[in-house]
C-alpha cells in the first residue's frame, strides 16, 4: 500500500494529511495555526510534528507540498514568504525529503489549487484551466494540457496585477487599476469605507451591520448588505465583480482555458456578483470563446489536493500526452 | 532526400516553397497573389499551380499549410475566410492530403508564424513565446514548452481584444478601448486624421507629407512624421505603443512566456515606438518577471517557415517533454 504525504504551509496555517494512492478520501488530517511571529523553523518543526501523528509510523511513498509564496517548483526551492521570516532560499524539497526519506514535490499555493481543483475538483474533466482565487489578494494558477504552466520566471497568474482601469485607483504595487485593486477583499471594503465618509445619508444597512463604525466594514459586510439591498453595498460590490470580469475575459481571449474556476471568500459574494462577473467577462472575450465560469469545489483544502497530485506524479508521470 | 512543402493562404497573396528536409534554405519558392474577388476554388487552383512549380515534379514527404482565418487545426478544416468566399468549413487537410499524397498540416497564420518565429526565427533557443502581429489588425499566437497553444476553442492569442482604456474608443467587436481598437494601424491613422481635423494648427508635417490631403494618412506616414518630431504624429504613435504595451504587459503577467516577439508593418514605426510600447510593457508587468521584447525576424515569410515546422512535425513528432 502506497502512501501519499500532502503538506500546506499556508500563510496563518499548517496542514498535513495522508491518503493511499488513488483513494479520494484522507485517512488522516491534521491542521494547526501557525504561531505568531513563528519562523520558517519553527513551521517546518510544527509541520514535522503534523506529519508524524498523519503518519503514524508509516512512511509516504511520496511527499507533495503546497507553499504559500513564491517558489522555485522544479528546484524545490522557496524564495521567500510574506509571512513568516526565514524562508529566504529554503531548499524546502531537499530538506523534506531527507527527512521523510521520499520524492518530494514542491509548488506554491495558487499552482497546488489550480492543480488540485483540476484534478479533484470543479476542473475534472477539463483539458485546461485557469484557477483564480479572491481573497486578500487576487492570484491565479494555470494548467494546460495537464500541466501547471508556471512561466518562465514562475510568475504566470498573476491576473491580480492585469489592468481592468487604466485610470482606476493606484494599487500597492505601484500601478493604476489593477484588478486586485478594485476586486480584492481589503481593497472593496476600502472602497466601502470610502464611499460611507464622503456619502452620509448612503449605506443605512451597511452602516447598521456594523453598528455605525465605519471602520469595522469588510469585505463580508459589504457582500451580506448586497444581497438585502443596500445601494452603497451593491455598487462596491459590483465594481469589484466588474473589475474581475474584464481580467478573466482579457484571461480569456489570450488563452481561451476550457474552464475557469473561481475561489476564495470573496466569491461567496452572492449570486449577483457572479452575474456581473459573468456578464462583464462574456462581453470582454470574443464571442467564438465558450466561457465557463465555476466555483471552485475544494476550496481551503484545494491546495491540499494539489500538494497530492504533485506526489502522483512523483509516482507515475503520466504518459506524454 | 525528404522534401517538404509549405502552403501559406495569405488574406491576398499565396506562396508555396520546397526545401530538403534539415535544411534552412527554400530550394524553391514562388508567391502569386490572389486574383480580385477570388474563390477558395480560385484560390485552391492557383495553390496547385505554384505547388507544382516549386516541386517540378517531385513528391512531398510532407506539407504544412498556413491560412488566413480561423482553422480548426486538429482537424485541418478551414472555418471561413474574411477575405475569400467559399471557405467555410472547407476540409483543407483531406483535400491537400488526396492531392498530394502526403501528411498535412494546417494551422492558421499568427499560430504559423508563431511556430515560424520559434522555431526559425526570433525565437530560437526560447521554451515559450508570444508572437504578436501589429498591421490591419493586432493578432497574436503562443508557443509554450515548444507546442502551439491553440485553445480550447483555436482563439487563444486574441490579445488585440484584450481591453488596454475600459473607457477608450468603441472598437468594432462593440467593446470599448481594446488593444486593437488603439493600435492597429488603420485605427491608428483614424486618430490622427481626427486630430488633424478638430486641431488645424497642429500635425504641419504630417499634413505636408500627404499634400493637406487629410483623409490620405496612413499609420506609415504617422511613423515617418514622428520620427520627424511632428508633435500631433508622436501623441498619436505614443497612444497605439501605450495600448500595446498595456496588452504585453497584461500577457506577460498572465503567462509569463521567455519572449515576445514583434511583426507587422505598425512595428516598424522607429525607436521611440518600441521605447515606450518596451516601458509601457515593463511598468505593466510585475518587476519579477523577465520581459524580453524582440523584433520579428521572419517578417512575411514567418507563417511559411512555420507551416515547415508543423510538416516537420508530421514527420518526426518530437519526443515527449
Amino acid at each position: 500500500m502506497s502512501l501519499i504525504l500532502a503538506l500546506d504551509f499556508g500563510g496563518t496555517k499548517l496542514s498535513a494529511a495522508v491518503l493511499e494512492r488513488g483513494q479520494k478520501r484522507w485517512r488522516a488530517l491534521e491542521r494547526a495555526p501557525s504561531r505568531p511571529h513563528a519562523t520558517a523553523e519553527d513551521d517546518l518543526s510544527l509541520c514535522s510534528h503534523l506529519a508524524a501523528e498523519v503518519l503514524a509510523g508509516a512512511r509516504p511513498a511520496a511527499v507533495g507540498v503546497s507553499f504559500g509564496g513564491p517558489v522555485e517548483a522544479v528546484r524545490g526551492v522557496v524564495r521567500l514568504s510574506d509571512h513568516v521570516l526565514g524562508w529566504e532560499d529554503y531548499p524546502l524539497k531537499d530538506h523534506l525529503g531527507d527527512h521523510f526519506g521520499a520524492g518530494v514535490s514542491v509548488d506554491n499555493d495558487a499552482n497546488t489549487a489550480a492543480l488540485g481543483e483540476f484534478t479533484y475538483g470543479a476542473g475534472r474533466g477539463c483539458d485546461s484551466l485557469l484557477y483564480v482565487t479572491v481573497s486578500t489578494g487576487v492570484g491565479g494558477g494555470w494548467v494546460l494540457g495537464g500541466r501547471v504552466w508556471r512561466g518562465h520566471d514562475g510568475m504566470a497568474g498573476e491576473i491580480g496585477h492585469t489592468l481592468a482601469d487604466a485610470n482606476g485607483p493606484r494599487c500597492y504595487c505601484g500601478k493604476r487599476g489593477c484588478v486586485e485593486r478594485l476586486a480584492s477583499g481589503p481593497y472593496l471594503a476600502a472602497h466601502a469605507r470610502e464611499l460611507l465618509g464622503t456619502q452620509p445619508e448612503a449605506g443605512e444597512k451597511l452602516r447598521a451591520l456594523v453598528g455605525g463604525d465605519v471602520e469595522a466594514v469588510t469585505a463580508k459586510h459589504v457582500a451580506e448588505t448586497a444581497a438585502r439591498g443596500d445601494a452603497l453595498a451593491r455598487e462596491v460590490l459590483e465594481r469589484a465583480a466588474w473589475a474581475l470580469g474584464v481580467g478573466l475575459g482579457n484571461a480569456a481571449n489570450l488563452m481561451n482555458p476550457e474552464r475557469v474556476v473561481l475561489g476564495g471568500g470573496v466569491t461567496k459574494s452572492g449570486e449577483r456578483y457572479w452575474r456581473v462577473v459573468r456578464e462583464v467577462a462574456r462581453a470582454t472575450a470574443r464571442s467564438q470563446i465558450r466561457l465557463e465560469i465555476v466555483p471552485a469545489a475544494l476550496e481551503d483544502d484545494a491546495p491540499l489536493w494539489g500538494a497530492v497530485a504533485l506526489a502522483e506524479g512523483l509516482l507515475a508521470p503520466s504518459p506524454a500526452s
